[in-house]
C-alpha cells in the first residue's frame, strides 16, 4: 500500500485546516469556513479534546506538485444515543481529488472511514453517524454501498440549528434558578 | 415559577431512563430503546462523561398521579463543526405531555431549551443542533417559532449512519498499519 492511515498529531492542523477549506470549495461554502489551524490544535489536542482526527500520508513519491503529503482526514467525535448508546460521529471525511478512484493501493477514502469504524468498534460505540448533501450523489452512492442507511429518507430525520442570534436569543430566555 | 430546571444527578437516572421510553413511544420507535438506567448512570456521571442532561423538576403539590416529580429533561453533548468549532447538540428534549402548554408558569421546554442555549454560550459553543422527525409538525414548528432554522430544508443536509453488520463489515475492512 502506497499511503498509510494514521492518528493526526498538533503539526498537521495546517495540512487538514487546508484540506477543511478544499471540503467546503467542493459543497460551494468556501465562505462558511472560520476556523483557523491555530483554533484547530488547540481544540484537538487540549486534555478533553473536543475531536479526534485520522489522516492519510503517501509516500514522498507521490507528493502533490505543492509537496503536501497528507492527502486525506477523517474527523470524528463521540456522541450518544439515549437509545443504543455511545457513538460516533464523523463530521468530515476526505481525500484530495487526484488521490481518489485511480491511485495505486486505492481506497483512500475507505481506509479513512474503516478505520473510524474500527475505532468506533473498539470505544463500543454501536453507530457511525454523518451528514451528507443531498445533490452530492458521489458521497452518497459511495456511503450506500458500503452498507450505510440514510435515515433522512428511510425515517425522515431533519437538522434542525439554532446560531448567532437566534442562539443568543434562546440563551437570554434561560430561566435564573 | 412552579418547576426548576438542574443539572441530573445519578439518582435521576430512573426518571430520565423512564422518560426516554416515553418520548421513543411518542415517536413510534418503543423497540429502539436498549438503554436501561444503569447505562446512563455509567455513560453520564464517569470522568469523561458521554453526555451532560439537565432535568424540570416540579414542586410536590405538582407531581404526578404516579408520583413523579422529574417531568422533563434535556440531555446533550458536545461536538465540533471544522467551519465553525465548538459547537453543542441536543439529543433529546422531552417534557411529559400533561405540563406542556397549560401548566402554570408554563415554558417547561423552552425553559429546558434555552438553559441549553445558555450553557452552549458559556462554553464557547457558536451552534446547537439537534434532529426532529419531519412529520412531528408540533415540535417542528416549536422551534423554528423559536427561531431554528431546518438544514435539511434549506441546505438538503441528510442524516446517514452505519449500525450493525454494516458497521462491523465496515471497521473489518480498516487497514492494518
Amino acid at each position: 500500500m502506497d499511503f498509510m492511515i494514521r492518528a493526526a498529531t498538533p503539526e498537521d492542523c495546517k495540512d487538514i485546516s487546508r484540506m477543511i477549506m478544499e471540503l467546503a470549495v467542493y459543497e460551494n461554502m468556501p465562505d462558511q469556513v472560520k476556523i483557523s489551524h491555530e483554533v484547530l490544535e488547540q481544540d484537538g489536542f487540549c486534555k478533553n479534546p473536543f475531536f479526534h482526527c485520522l489522516v492519510a500520508e503517501v509516500a514522498e513519491q507521490y507528493r502533490t506538485t505543492e509537496g503536501y503529503t497528507v492527502i486525506g482526514y477523517a474527523l470524528f467525535f463521540y456522541t450518544y444515543s439515549t437509545w443504543k448508546g455511545r457513538s460516533v460521529y464523523m463530521e468530515d471525511l476526505y481525500v484530495m481529488p487526484e488521490f481518489r478512484g485511480e491511485f495505486p493501493g486505492k481506497g483512500v477514502g475507505t481506509a479513512l472511514m474503516s478505520k473510524v469504524a474500527q475505532v468506533c468498534k473498539e470505544q463500543q460505540c454501536v453507530r457511525l453517524q454523518f451528514s451528507v448533501l443531498n445533490w452530492n450523489t458521489p458521497s452518497l452512492d459511495f456511503y450506500k454501498a458500503k452498507g450505510a442507511q440514510d435515515l433522512t429518507d428511510s425515517e425522515g430525520w431533519h437538522v434542525l440549528r439554532f446560531d448567532g442570534e437566534a442562539l443568543d436569543k434562546l440563551a437570554q430566555m434561560a430561566p435564573k434558578n
